[in-house]
């Protein structure tokens, strides 16, 4: 088959994957020589920064606050992404090695990037980082890793890097934007990560669209191991979310309250899920495809409110919803957009984080607009919103309206650049697969025959040892 | 065969199913919003708090000392336990996804439960919580998990989700009487958690007892990758159990020490598993069985002696004994129990759970009557003991016999819950499967054909197909 | 087969096994009983001890620094090595079980071999540990799983556990003369576990050189879902290696500086390997093989200089070398030792972990030699290398030399200790494979039938199959 398709449509990538690993590699070097320092804290010059500050502690160290929450986005981006896209019986290589590829080289451009508009040091020009530049860059990563998840199958590992190159640039833009100039909250990325990335994904899946991609309708299912691996990834997402939404977030209280949100969020999601996933099926049968992702969808979208006081009933309130609008999505409007809209969408993200995200944005302009005094105390609806600096006359309700305000950034951003992007990947040169060859690893990677895995029935065996040996 | 049983015994649950999941969640939002409130380490008063009690750093926010153990925790629950339980052939979905279910339900019922009785604030009557909180919830839904084990398989997933109901209710009555009323410690739950769990399923299992289960037997085996996946499991809870032992321990050497005894309990139990099995096994060779389960034993049978001077060469003798016994347990006792005494074990969560769970009540009784200031110190031993407020002249002796009054109130309630539960779950209403229909995840599962997995050499095909229909 | 095989030679374990397990766990009780106690920070006496040194809080127990790190490793041990080397069609239990067996003996070996070299408390003559033990107790039985990667497939777990006995004996001596000795410095033990431990299996292999070896050809290769296992290693060894690399570092800016400069490394290895990969296939497609190891490799690399100012570009070369020596290895080297040097390195050690740590070793020996108070200021100098004590006069030259030094030890203590343990491993009594019976789970465990697996209806599979034939 892998030959077959060659022959129609050229999916060799010999030249093109590693001139562009080789290329970007090594500008990244050039670029880290020229820009990427230790910040204070990861140099040996902490020792005597510590004096300087009376730090009593090495403990006090912002490497202690945030590295167990580091490890576990870590896991969400390389095992999480990764496998909750391994589902299909043939693309469990693509989507975990593609997965990993993007990852690794996203997160060296994102801290350029990022800290360009973040941890620029203008006394000498170089970029200082620490531990929260790294959790931010595997944000930055997830972005482009959910729009993976709108063409997974239906793209070349080349056109991947390219989706990523400008995906990371246009994440560290937006996120400026929406951060800095705005001023919004976003704590676990509902806006700036989630919608953007999804719209971005789905924008250019939308720009691919392939007509005759029921070519390969065969290979779009699931078999039963892949399915458990997909759970894998699904489980450790969920796991970990509480992480995710508060690697971040203020030292103290804002870590601590954001996990708890994200924890009790999750929890209603799976509630719904199962209830919508049984309530929709012929025999109530459930579908893992709902299982594997929608119950993911309440992490998404109290990411934006989780370091306000969302409250542990809010939490459970927009966990309940959003366990109900992504299955639905999954029953209905995935099919739908495939149909009327031209736009296929391989793992639904347009359920799982688009529309959570959207969701996500709109509880966190709420819940700032709502904030007060009395809830929050003084010194702590300070510290949430860092009323401070420029921004010390800010009030809650013109919060939420830039809360919302940064919304429309995102989805302008991951449409506008999606439709860009798209427009530069659907040039003929980057060897993606043809429609009848979509969805399997036999176009990008040596796969082994599976004969052997059964090997009782000896003359099947000498059969197939014949071909072999 | 999904359809055939169908008309046998109706395994529909498109009704049932999404009412009790909608309901019970709806009922946790109102009660969350009657009770449920952050702690002053969650809330943003937190800052105000920190200058009141003059705590100079946010690291001594509760949330940096159990953070890292709350998310291992989180994974031995979510991983460990759904992954474990993968093993069978046909029932990976089933084992995982409602693995998954349950113990999103459960951890809310359980921090309302434990809330009650644990972190009720009287000035206001609301349930203050913070990262212990969600810890000891997980540990909660431990003990129902542990109760899935044993009727894995051979219920419906509203079965599943009343077993958890009442199962948490109990959790936390029992935890209040031996933690609070009796005075035992309990650190790593040997009895509240795992003897508990242990009998309240052994007993639900022998209510639900199917003299005709053998019509499944073709599927109660497991396969080769199924085994792998369950490996999964068995790996996460084994390395993380020392986070479970330690995650709720005393601040300081309590958490360290209690890490330390169980890293060594499960790595001697490793060694006389395996010693036990080759031995007992034709040919010397290894059972899967054994080393996915019993490996674990020790785990389970240091959690009450962690925190106390069990000392390291004590925690290796606990982790010794444990491997063999629970080894034996599933070459003798498991088969023994189903045939004379209609308990049907699926995953013989008796010789991982159950007796292991005794065992540490029996050596944490033992540990604590040994007690000593000249071990301790005078200050160690009250701070590892709360021989403080009312128990301020209790002594280690009389603590021993507390500690066993503690194991007696577990298998109390785990044995007489769960014959209660299991009247309530005969009840003809619940979709079980029939009996040649269990161990398939046909009954609750949409699930996809595995033709595409091997497209090679179609006569072999047909030739096992022969065989096995 | 199996049957076949124990006629033929015999691997029948049922006795030495058992024996083995069971003697050397009691060896062990009885050893931590003379000899392990817990250190002050682990004790009740932490209390009084923290009073004593006025340490104002609970959090500044060295626990709080590492138990993340610790934890992290300790999933790379159990999950990461394990099922890295499932990626053998029918070797997967053998892999991930044989990997779990000789890991958790091997650390209770280590805490004493370890610890009468680092810990021993001369005033009592006891070994006092605490979480740092335990660290380093995983990372010496790294370096045995490293050899056993060497020989996967061809000994017996009896093998096994005296290749473990020798490898954790050799190891605690040659970290002495490196590291107190020769006072090199090795944080994550470039030089220490991964030469030691590649040249170390590299020789034992070597010795067990198996001439007609190509008789298991047939299950010398990988199926789709091992392939996708083995994934599941390589990834929580990519994710965690950042806490490999800093979990004994110092507190403060050493951790810190440590994690970043892995983290960086990883992300160029991922880049260069899949380049590499693709140039040298056929129609450029990637290679399992490569992606599941050689990506590793600037994790192992960065070892020794990763507590240095390696600089993040530094890192970043350092990564993009390693990932072309690597992959190339396994393409050109592989081979040529197998066909020419009679080794037979079934995961491919010498490209993952043998030439990358004599990199490491020569990295961190230029590092060492560059550093200057200029870049590291007067007391970070100090600090990082520890010029103290008996080294107060050293310099950083020097210090390059001093590293230099110990990779040479590190290299003899591997291929010498490795020719010795061969020789023993070639008497014929310890139950290996016959040459046509290698890398086959068979002679080893109880391995399920896997018929089961596809229970669908004949006639629908036919169809199915004219459809994509």
């Amino acid at each position: 088959m892998g030959e077959l398709c060659d022959r129609q449509k050229n999916t060799n990538v010999r030249l093109s994957l590693p001139a562009v690993c080789i290329v970007w590699q090594t500008a990244m070097i050039i670029l880290f020589g020229v820009f990427i320092r230790y910040n204070e804290e990861s140099s040996p010059r902490w020792v005597e920064y510590r004096k300087a500050k009376n730090i009593s502690s090495d403990i006090e160290n912002d490497f202690y606050f945030r590295y167990p929450s580091f490890q576990d986005v870590h896991v969400m981006i390389f095992v999480g992404f990764g496998f909750l896209m391994t589902f299909l019986k043939r693309y469990s290589f693509g989507a975990v090695g593609f997965n990993f590829l993007i990852a690794a080289f996203g997160l060296q451009w994102a801290l350029l990037m990022q800290g360009w508009f973040h941890s620029l040091d203008y006394s000498d020009g170089k970029i200082k980082i620490g531990i929260e530049n790294l959790i931010n860059a595997d944000f930055c990563v997830a972005g482009c890793l959910i729009a993976y998840g709108a063409v997974l199958g239906k793209v070349s590992p080349v056109q991947l890097m390219v989706l990523t190159l400008f995906g990371i640039t246009l994440f560290a833009v937006e996120e400026y934007i929406i951060l800095d100039l705005i001023h919004a909250k976003d704590a676990g990325g509902s806006m700036v990560i989630h919608t953007f990335g999804g719209y971005y994904g789905l924008s250019i899946s939308w720009m691919l669209y392939r007509p005759n991609l029921d070519q390969s309708s065969r290979l779009q299912g699931s078999v039963y191991h892949s399915d458990v691996f997909a759970m894998i990834g699904t489980l450790f997402l969920w796991m970990f979310w509480p992480s995710f939404n508060s690697a971040i977030t203020d030292h103290g209280d804002g870590q601590h309250r954001a996990a708890i949100n994200t924890y009790l969020a999750l929890a209603a999601t799976v509630l719904t899920t199962v209830a919508v996933s049984s309530l929709f099926q012929k025999h109530g049968k459930l579908d893992m495809v709902h299982i594997q992702n929608s119950t993911l969808a309440g992490g998404v979208a109290v990411g934006t409110a989780a370091e306000f006081m969302l409250m542990p009933y809010g939490s459970l309130i927009v966990g309940f919803c959003c366990g109900i609008v992504s299955t639905l999505g999954y029953i209905y409007l995935t099919p739908f957009m495939e149909k009327y809209m031209k736009i296929q969408d391989t793992c639904g993200i347009h359920n799982l984080h688009a529309m959570p995200g959207v969701i996500g944005g709109i509880v966190g302009a709420i819940t700032a607009a709502a904030a007060s005094e009395s809830v929050y105390g003084h010194e702590g609806l300070i510290n949430t919103f860092d009323f401070e600096g420029e921004f010390k006359d800010m009030v809650p309700t013109r919060q939420g309206g830039h809360q919302a305000a940064g919304l429309c950034v995102a989805i302008c951003f991951g449409v506008g650049g999606g439709i860009i992007v798209g427009c530069i990947l659907r040039l003929p040169i980057w060897g993606d697969a043809a429609d009848d060859n979509c969805f399997d690893d036999e176009a990008y990677w040596e796969v082994p025959d599976d004969e052997e895995t059964f090997p009782q029935v000896p003359q099947y065996n000498n059969h197939m040892r014949n071909k072999d040996v």
